[in-house]
């Protein structure tokens, strides 16, 4: 029986390949393997054709989605085994721990697909706001990018972490002052908030032609100030996880930087414990599901 | 004495050179010359190395700002002549109609500049919301470019003139049903709105990757759900005019393509009357001062 660790809401699945149909060419059984948040696309569109499943408009998601082979939704992760094509099936580098890498397939690739997109690299100075499942992984890859990391926390106890995982400066995204110092001064920033915020405050710590990406969706419209935009010529996006392709990329990046979630790994039975405490942002960063213990009663 | 055509609010000017310094070398008396937004910068810092100067933290504006060498604040165009160093001065290609050719010191730049930065070439999908004097510059440019243009108004009687300046296609913004029908299909929308509006509607509109810059600046902030830029990767930018080299590029193309701005010429008595005017949006699509007209009493 194959360990399998799906993170909440059971679209980020590691495991061990059981079996394997007659015209799969990329896995064996006993392989490691992944499944992220789609398992399928119609493959013909131009987003398909560009490796851009996840603008498919025809894609069919891992979680609570429509599903068009056995009817119902899909249920993703929350099982002891799952059967994918192939074609949505990553390879997941051996050197990763399995609980850590789980998150990788959507925290990892939400936070490192934008970055790619908008050239992180070494030499430029790169912010993340909130220090959550996303913005602990967003502080690894920016590191391994080679990039000044800052990051922006509205909790003080969350300095020591933030260097612990990368970080070069933390600032405490209440004090006027700290936010100040780095006005105009970022090529890029990743927002991984997803509660109410004030975006201009972070539009204005961009220098010309900087980027701030939104992974996070808070519940009411942000307020965009057009001259926080206009001067400095600044853009403000979203980005949701990646194309296959890029999430295969993503995980060979992982394994070349030795780079994994930190993870706190939990019995399916505590599930609606680990739920609440989500809520209450108690997890660092991420709660992996042993989904072997669905065998104990 | 020199014809000038300054543009409100004066920083938009045409004209011929009366006389040059000793060091100057681009240009002798005679010449038709032009000054748009800027009159100086730094020319040390980063942004003027780049050839933005319109980005200089230490720019001097042409029309109430603080002017470094005469002390109190620069007046622009309102007089019947201007100093000004070469390297602010603009070349206006001899087959373009002088009055015409004002506006595009500022409302030709701004519109020009961000499509240029974001890739309008031809076979793009375009639209331009506003049709006033940076809208209707706006459809000219992206028409030369090549690309397929669409114009959003609030005024079905603005649809002949679209038409005539160079649209493709026009939609009647609050007509929902005309809206939707462009959901998800434009690689770049320009906005010169100034008034409040709904910026979702048109995010709405861009199809993957797809950005739209704002040139007109809403008192109150723009309210912009997360989702509708993380659906599509979309961004929003903002733009300011553009730098001196890349001013005298879109002269230039205005001259190979014989684009000025639609103006009605007013004598300077009436600057008043065409503010009260202009206020009612009551001007295709320019007002250009003749100068000339200071001499009559």
């Amino acid at each position: 029986m194959p360990t399998v660790y799906p993170c909440v809401p059971g679209h980020e699945i590691v495991g061990r390949v059981i079996n394997v149909g007659s015209a799969t060419t990329k896995f064996k059984p006993g392989d490691l393997a992944a499944v992220g948040c789609m398992v399928d696309s119609d493959r013909t569109c131009s987003e398909c054709q560009a490796g851009l499943e996840q603008f498919c408009r025809n894609a069919t998601f891992t979680y609570n989605f429509p599903d068009q082979h056995l009817g119902g939704v899909t249920y993703g992760g929350y099982s002891d085994n799952i059967v994918v094509d192939e074609r949505f099936v990553l390879r997941v580098p051996s050197n990763l721990d399995l609980a850590g890498a789980a998150p990788l397939l959507c925290a990892g690739i939400t936070t490192y697909s934008p970055m790619r997109h908008w050239g992180v690299t070494r030499g430029k100075k790169v912010g993340v706001v909130g220090l959550g499942g996303l913005g602990h992984m967003a502080v690894k890859f920016a590191r391994a990018l080679g990039a000044h990391v800052v990051v922006f926390t509205t909790s003080p106890n969350k300095i020591e972490d933030a260097l612990r995982l990368g970080a070069d400066d933390v600032v405490v995204s209440r004090h006027a002052d700290e936010m100040k110092k780095h006005v105009g001064s970022f090529d890029f920033i990743l927002d991984a908030v997803s509660a109410d915020h004030d975006i201009t405050a972070y539009i204005e710590l961009l220098r010309r032609d900087g980027n701030i990406t939104l992974v996070g969706a808070p519940e009411k419209p942000l307020s965009v100030p057009a001259f926080s935009l206009i001067f400095g010529r600044r853009s403000l996006s979203g980005s949701p996880i990646g194309g296959i392709a890029e999430t295969q990329e993503m995980l060979d990046f992982c394994g070349k930087h030795n780079i994994t979630a930190d993870v706190e790994v939990i019995p399916i039975q505590k599930v609606n414990e680990a739920y609440d405490r989500l809520l209450k942002s108690d997890v660092k960063y991420r709660f992996s599901i042993d989904m072997a213990s669905l065998q104990s009663k």
